[in-house]
Order: structure tokens, then C-alpha cells, then sequence
């Protein structure tokens, strides 16, 4: 089964497609959208661009963090979480299953610090899927690493956090 | 020109469609989705209803209230403007022209007070498209007070609120 993660951002919303058996990286990038752009057309390419990653990769899964309850500048998260709603609206129009994980439970899994930085979780979602390079902008490897979480938290391996996998295979992180 | 107000909520989404030249009702109503549906479910059920009213009347603009800047519960606050956002895609996808209104510009143009209460907007507002009984529930009232609004702001008449127009009028307000 593929397994879809989405870090969404009205500006940039990063998208990591992997396969659930082998974690091999299928696909990863991100959807941009200029500022100036009404917010109706943002969201609009927004939509678009995941609904056709969708439509070719067929997800069986889709991740997403759950929404975060301290924010500095409500209007403006609110307003952000717009992207979130254009995710959340594509899982529905094309019947992929969503799942939500807090942003700590997704580090602990990928790194075994729920706090740990996004450095950190980029360098082990490379450790993980074995990149030469390690997954660039950030909100690419967030994507990763949500779509690597669900993988750990549903395979009944006995591995609870990814981290221990690489640590096994005695990677340099 | 046909002017549709939407006052969305993940529970319930309120809609009134008028036309500007004469005040006349189109239609309004409400699109409700219940609290134990998942939320992409919930969306698409939003979107797809609000598109078939786009698609059936073919509104000009669609008013929707700006983002309120203060929130005592910012996560709650962010998961109901995910009905928002699908209301602003729902603009994206079928070219409609956005417009949106601070709430208290909203209720100054319809009662001559930024600071009225839902049911002095519902009086108002039952006086302006001359309706026999008030429009119910608020969601709708409101979502109808939306479009009322964009109307007296572009209409360049002289009159800049509606109260002005029904007090001319010497109806029982």
C-alpha cells in the first residue's frame, strides 16, 4: 500500500508518497502558491495538485498532524489551516482514508524525542528511506515523516519508534 | 446580478441567495452535516451541496465574513474555518467573484449598529427582502445579511446603510 504524507502551508504544502512494505520513496515535493494570489485560487491549485497525485499514485492512506491548540496569531493559523481544509476536503472527494497524528507523537516515532528539531527529523526521514540527500524543504521531509509514522505505527513489528530501526543498522545519525 | 451570502460552519453552513437590483429572495437555506461524520465527509458534503447552488443560480459574488482575529479556543476555531476554506475553493472552482466583510461592517450597514444582536440583523433583514416571518435559523439571517450588505456597498445610491432604506419606509423596526 502507498502512503501519502501532507505538511499543508497556504504557501508551500509539502507532499511525500512512500511504498508501506519496503519504505521506498515513490514520489515528494511540494505545491507552491504566490502570496498575491486571491486565497479562492490558491486553494484552488492547492486542491488540483493533490487531487491529480492522488488520482495517479491512489494512496490507500492519507497523513496528516492534527491541528495544534496554541497559536500567537489566530486569524492567521486559522487562515493557514485553510490548506488544511483543501487536504482534508481531497481525502474525502476521492475516498482516501485520512489519519491525523499530533506533531510529537510523529517526532518521537521518526526520531524518539517528540521535541526534536526539523533537522533532525529531515536527517533520520533520509536514514529511513536510505537518500543520498537528504529530503529538502523541510516541509518535504515533514511529509515523509508522517507517512513513515503510520507505517511503524501499523506494522506490529515490535518497532515502536524508527529511530530504533536505524540505530540497528547502524547508521550515522 | 444574483448575490450569494454564506455563513459557514462545520455544522451548520447558512446560505442566501438575493438579487441586487430589486431585494428579491432567491432562495437561502441551510446545509447541515452531523458531528459524528468524519470531517472529510463533512466537507465534501458542504462543497458539493454549495456547488450545486453555484452551479443552479450562478451568483456574481459570493460575500463571506472576514476572519475574526480573536478566539478563546484557537484549535476549535481552525477546524470550524475548514468550512470556510471549502466555501473559498468552492469560488476557486467555479469562478466566482469573493468578496469579504468584517462582521461589524456587516451588521452597521443592516441595522446602523456594528454591535447588533443576531435577531435585530434577522428583523432587519426580514424587512429589507419583505418576508412574512423572519429568515431561521441565524445562520441563515446572517448569510442573507451578507449579500444584503455587498448590495447598499455597491450600489453608489447615497444610502450607505440598509437601516436608512426601511426607516424611509416607515416599517415597525
Amino acid at each position: 500500500m502507498r502512503i501519502l504524507g501532507i505538511d499543508p502551508g497556504l504557501g508551500t504544502t509539502g507532499y511525500g508518497l512512500i511504498e508501506d512494505k519496503n519504505f521506498k520513496l515513490i514520489e515528494a515535493g511540494i505545491i507552491k502558491t504566490k502570496a498575491n494570489t486571491p486565497i479562492q485560487d490558491r486553494l484552488k491549485k492547492i486542491f488540483d495538485e493533490l487531487s491529480c497525485i492522488i488520482k495517479e499514485h491512489r494512496p490507500g492512506v492519507l497523513v496528516l498532524e492534527k491541528i495544534y491548540s496554541h497559536y500567537r496569531h489566530p486569524a492567521t493559523a486559522i487562515l493557514m489551516g485553510h490548506a488544511r481544509a483543501v487536504v482534508c476536503l481531497a481525502c474525502g472527494a476521492h475516498g482516501v482514508k485520512l489519519i491525523n497524528y499530533p506533531s510529537t507523537k510523529i517526532k518521537k516515532t521518526i526520531t524518539g524525542n517528540g521535541h526534536a528539531s526539523k533537522q533532525q527529523v529531515q536527517r533520520m526521514v533520509q536514514n529511513i528511506l536510505k537518500l543520498k540527500i537528504p529530503p529538502e524543504p523541510v516541509d518535504v521531509s515533514d511529509a515523509l515523516a508522517m507517512a513513515i509514522s503510520y507505517c511503524y505505527m501499523n506494522k506490529g513489528s515490535g518497532m515502536k519508534f524508527a529511530s530504533q530501526i536505524s540505530r540497528v543498522k547502524g547508521q550515522d545519525i
